[in-house]
């Protein structure tokens, strides 16, 4: 995983998730606190696509070295999985 | 807005993306990563659920004391469609 | 609902789910049949959201004229809640 | 890319869609046909799921054939970004 990258959007996002917590005392219209909490599932959804492009980089790297495609294939089918069923 | 439950919901949240800015750093399976982003993704979703559905039921009680039917509908619309369009 | 509305973007989804079909037999990239299927999916979900609202408007115009506005909450709440659980 | 398993899952959802489209012109509870709709979306996903994995196991033998990981890798980001991208 590119665990700098990650830690980098990861800090933002718990900002952006501390200035939702405040929105909601304020007077800010609705459709204001929804366009924030928008953006911050795109940018969890994006940590989850880096962390797995990360894994199957990492699975096919391995794979090659050791030349079994079954092995390989089987390594990173779980996290494709797990991926495709996040949460809406 | 619901506000005492939206505070309670996002600072649980805050503490998921703390916990999987943690887990970047240990040797977690890619698909425990996913799983936990999936958990935080899924509850910022239920609170715009929530700040919608607040929204929608206040504009209700005020259309109902003031009987004007369009003007209610317009007052949440802009709200429905930013939820519809809220991120993957 | 907006009934007619609804019928031309389900008969256009459908033509666009026999073309994904075809695709799938012809040397089309991967990346290409996504995409045909993420516009009907989004198709999809707008249609979702048409209902949606064409039902809250229903039940608000209904609730103005009976003055109750508990019941007029009650009676969209559910189909929010749906809509808010939508498939990924 | 599995063609078989996505014909029979594509043809389903076109049942699917063709039954949402009569059920506009019955009285249905609105969120009956969410639930439809939300069926019809989930499947059109799993598609997408299919496709991609069908690809990326394609990609990974042809790589550990070849021998090349970056090649391979490159082979199956974009669609795996693609994937990720799919409509809400």
């Amino acid at each position: 995983m590119d665990a700098p990258n990650l830690h980098r959007r990861l800090r933002k996002i718990i900002g952006q998730v501390q200035a939702i917590d405040r929105m909601v005392d304020e007077d800010i219209p609705c459709e204001d606190v929804l366009s924030q909490i928008s953006a911050a599932k795109t940018a969890l959804h994006r940590c989850g696509q880096i962390a797995l492009e990360g894994h199957i980089r990492h699975c096919v790297r391995d794979g090659i070295e050791h030349g079994d495609a079954e092995k390989t294939i089987e390594s990173f089918t779980k996290a494709v999985e797990r991926f495709s069923n996040m949460g809406r």
